[in-house]
């Protein structure tokens, strides 16, 4: 959230706001994930992070759906949250190192944007409810569960990758 | 994760780097709170923050104790995640405006700090049971635990908070 150079007003205010700075964090992480995918050993965490490049791309479709709906642009905010998440991830890749450790670091980085991400939307989620919006509620609780199978995934990968980067 | 500057060796590495990260961010956190206590309206939510500063001061003392049994310093690493995820909160306090809207924008940011939080005491809590470090991975687990429950108690908070910012 990047927010405000202006006041808060109300809840559709703060709604947009919010929206836009999600908006913001997908593009970040579009822009990060191809270096973690880069960076990843393990081919399941590979594929995933793949797997949820692409589903990251649909979820900004959804978002511009919902920017439509709203009669408003999606830009104007900078999520400084996923700034600082996302350099986490940078960190991993930059030091390098056991390649079963690096992916356990990755992953770790991961769930971190994931969790971030599943506050966020869950917020506007239900900002849109209350303000009678349940198509856009309904568009954001589907990103919310992706973002939640993102997250097992995840730690599905690392129940393996952990031990190897114990034995390391 | 302020990590690394040195290569990740191994999961037991990983380990002590990220409970360095998360004691950096219980530190952020300390001196946040303050602030957003003072900016808050609702009562509830001014007592739920207060409640959590006492909560995270304990958790502190958690990683401390951890720290002594693993025989390392708790300094040596910035969590860069949080000091973003934090920023937003600031932002909020700043911009000002309705009462109510603001509040809901206080929650919108502590609950991505709560996100961010149960990411990592979870990664580290799986780290701890591997490890073969039971007694640590309970005292990690218990943080984890209260994390969730204040993300319980936000959300429960916000269900009363949005419904006035909306009428603003």
């Amino acid at each position: 959230m990047a927010l405000f150079s202006m006041k808060l007003e109300n809840l559709q205010q703060l709604f947009v706001k919010e929206l836009r700075d999600l908006y913001d964090a997908e593009s970040q992480i579009t822009d990060a994930l191809p270096k973690l995918i880069d960076a990843a050993n393990h081919p399941q965490l590979k594929n995933a992070l793949q797997e949820h490049l692409s589903v990251t791309r649909q979820q900004i479709t959804r978002l511009d759906r919902i920017f439509q709906m709203l009669g408003e642009k999606p830009s104007g905010e900078t999520c400084k949250g996923m700034k600082g998440v996302l350099k986490e991830g940078d960190e991993i890749v930059s030091a390098g190192g056991d390649p079963s450790t690096v992916d356990a670091g990755i992953i770790s980085a991961a769930q971190r944007v994931e969790h971030y991400e599943m506050a966020g939307y869950g917020t506007v989620r239900t900002y849109a409810k209350l303000l009678g919006q349940p198509e856009m509620a309904k568009l954001l609780q589907q990103t919310l569960d992706e973002e939640g199978e993102a997250d097992r995934k995840l730690s599905e990968i690392a129940s393996t990758v952990n031990v190897e980067a114990k034995a390391a």
